[in-house]
């Protein structure tokens, strides 16, 4: 979509020469120079300054801090804006046409198994009934999919990955802005979710798309069931996320992280690798120092927490 | 079902001159003169007092307390009473005839998706395979059903409706009568599920359907992955349910309430508008003030919460 | 399998005159004398002397604890070898060839439902669409099982049981075995769920088949919706359990414990008969006295806690 025509829907003044074929929203730290982004929290100047985009959605303060090659898109709201413009790209929610799926050697497709256009599964794969798989997805050599899961277009599953049944695999992530009048307009999750080697998935399980890009679960992992995991997370390799486990939006969890049952994050923050966060444990600031234990709500190191049950006994007696 | 009829199924003794078609039970504040309630919990006696209903199973000594517009019906367990009496209403589970669902203009229905009778769909509808729709269910313009959804039978689904993945939406609230000796006899669930218009619910969500008339989700609310809300509750337009949050039975909530991550309620209280629940918070009683924000559990007002971890710092120091 | 070829193929030195064919693994105490079984952890180190398993997979150390009728198969990581010792038990994910189901007189089986071979349906059943039933499974008479349900192979489900949407039964159990080089080896989970009589399970659930033996639900259990039961619990008759409850592997409920919403378990442990553990409570050691009321976690009597509910109000005042 040309950026000129974007800006006219979305009631925007621009002057450029050369309009821009855009094909999508990023991330200021991701976007290329055909991509759209945004700046709506300050603390974010930084990227600001260094973004590669095409051009970017900024409130008139902060349009002189824009570099030179990217266009500075003026207006009141641009997170509001944003999410207009995610319509924009959205794909289609199931596609009528396209290429048949490719299907490898001894691969089994029980009755009732849905398969999208335009999708690839691998050898030795089996799809037990009621699964759903969209459109232009790829599942990897020798994976399991347990019935009535369903993947969402566009999502990249690896080989040898077990998805036990009801679990969900690309749903749209949590993002919504709302309007001063009390709208909430959906921001259009057009990413997806990659999935890597030797992973497995518990039943009733959420994985949100991302936004943009893509919400990633790196080889090895383990997930128990009823664990939610929100738009772009990326889960390091090996980690071990115990049922009932949430994490917020944009949670990074370094190589072999334990999150123990019931445990959570609040979002935009990384886990340092071989962190342990023991059960109901919640995560609410960056954990940068590797291979410790963490416990409680607020967190806390795990002998702070058994120190506090100490006291706390005391204080009942 | 006539009165007299349910009586002497049920053994309670009644005598009335003309007998009266019963076609249902409801609450003491929403029964009409052809439906029965009860009293079981003597803090209702106020609503007792003022009921509508047809007849009521209450107590001995509560017989005298009935309005006299309505029939006392005097047994000693009038919970379990009512817990047998809603066997008699309960629809069936799935109908064998009906009229053929209504389809509108533009509208997809994907393989494999189950469309029950009596049900009526509206234009440019989207329903995805593995979708089941029940009998007697409506489904307004412009929905997306994503796949494996399950739609419990006559329920209501708005205009610009969109349900992900594997959620469940009408199924029986969690409601028995547990006798002296350790019997739990199921109090079948004849409510709904009604859903506004605009309203957007995550992957693998569960919201029951009403014991008796409908568990209420207004216009423009917005539910993340994993939420549970229980029988009879109804959640204020344009609130924001955040993930794994779950609410007990009979919880109103206030227009633009913010329940976040993990958070939960007790039964039988309401929460007033534009309320703010923290990651974790249990409200365990109703809210009256709006506007303000609330943490912990037990629930304390945010600032207080922050009070408390200060102090607990200290005591880990 | 003979046990001779087994240990050849995990490199395990044994010198037996007669092989044994060894049909599957189990724990220490369950092991019969056609069975293996290990010991890694040496708090079961009076397990181990009872054992009477055929073989028993220990380190060096413990070969001489290990009673006459039973082999020492010594190695270094007896849990690794175990997990790579359970493939070999692991059942077909699918049969491809069986009986055909089974089926009860008035059962009704909607559109799009799959049953696996060997399959037995009671009389009086209804199993809605998108229901999966599994291989070897059996279902009891007046049972529902409603749409989108999974229930894996070899499962067992009593009369007069209610399943609502979504819910998962069967699926594998969270457990691995983890090598120095940080190698995630599944344990199979050859076990599976036996379901007793007059049981509801609420939509969205999971319950994981035992590793080795059976994860049971006793008669007249009432579970609410999104509850997690984890490999080889046993939740005794009457037992109830709330929305979002989540229990770890090896739990042992008596007779009619509740669970309150959102409560917890650690694994390995048991609690008394008529326990009450209230909302967000969590069990971390067994609980041997019936009929007491526990809350918070580390878990208080309920009383001690609304006693530092008090405490901790003072010090925010």
């Amino acid at each position: 979509m040309q950026l000129q025509n974007i800006c006219q829907v979305l009631n925007i003044d621009i002057k450029i020469s050369n309009d821009i074929d855009i094909i999508g929203l990023n991330s200021l730290q991701e976007a290329t120079s055909n991509q759209l982004s945004f700046l709506e929290n300050k603390k974010y100047l930084s990227q600001l300054q260094e973004t590669k985009a095409a051009a970017v959605f900024v409130t008139q303060d902060m349009a002189n801090k824009v570099p030179n090659n990217t266009i500075a898109l003026v207006c009141d709201q641009p997170y509001e804006v944003l999410a207009k413009a995610s319509k924009f790209f959205a794909p289609q929610v199931a596609q009528t046409t396209g290429k048949k799926p490719k299907l490898g050697k001894n691969s089994t497709i029980m009755p009732n198994v849905y398969i999208g256009f335009d999708t690839t599964i691998g050898d030795n794969v089996t799809i037990l009934s009621g699964a759903f798989i969209g459109d232009n997805v790829t599942i990897g050599d020798n994976s399991i999919i347990y019935p009535n899961v369903t993947i969402y277009r566009d999502c990249v599953v690896g080989d040898n990955v077990i998805i036990h049944a009801g679990t969900v695999i690309g749903s749209d992530g949590f993002g919504f802005a709302t309007t001063k009048d009390g709208q909430h307009i959906k921001i259009y999750q057009n990413g997806n979710v990659t999935i890597g080697n030797n992973v497995e998935i518990g039943a009733n399980c959420t994985i949100d798309r991302a936004a943009f890009s893509s919400t990633i679960i790196e080889d090895m992992v383990r997930i128990d069931n009823l664990v939610h995991i929100a738009h772009n997370c990326k889960i390091g390799k090996g980690s071990i996320l115990v049922t009932q486990t949430g994490l917020s939006g944009s949670t990074t969890l370094g190589e072999y992280v334990v999150m123990a049952g019931q445990s959570a994050t609040t979002g935009h923050l990384s886990i340092a690798p071989f962190t342990t966060i023991l059960g109901r444990g919640v995560v609410s600031k960056t954990i940068k120092e590797p291979k410790k234990h963490w416990a409680g709500f607020p967190l806390m190191e795990h002998r702070s927490w058994l120190k506090l049950q100490g006291k706390i006994q005391k204080l009942i007696k």
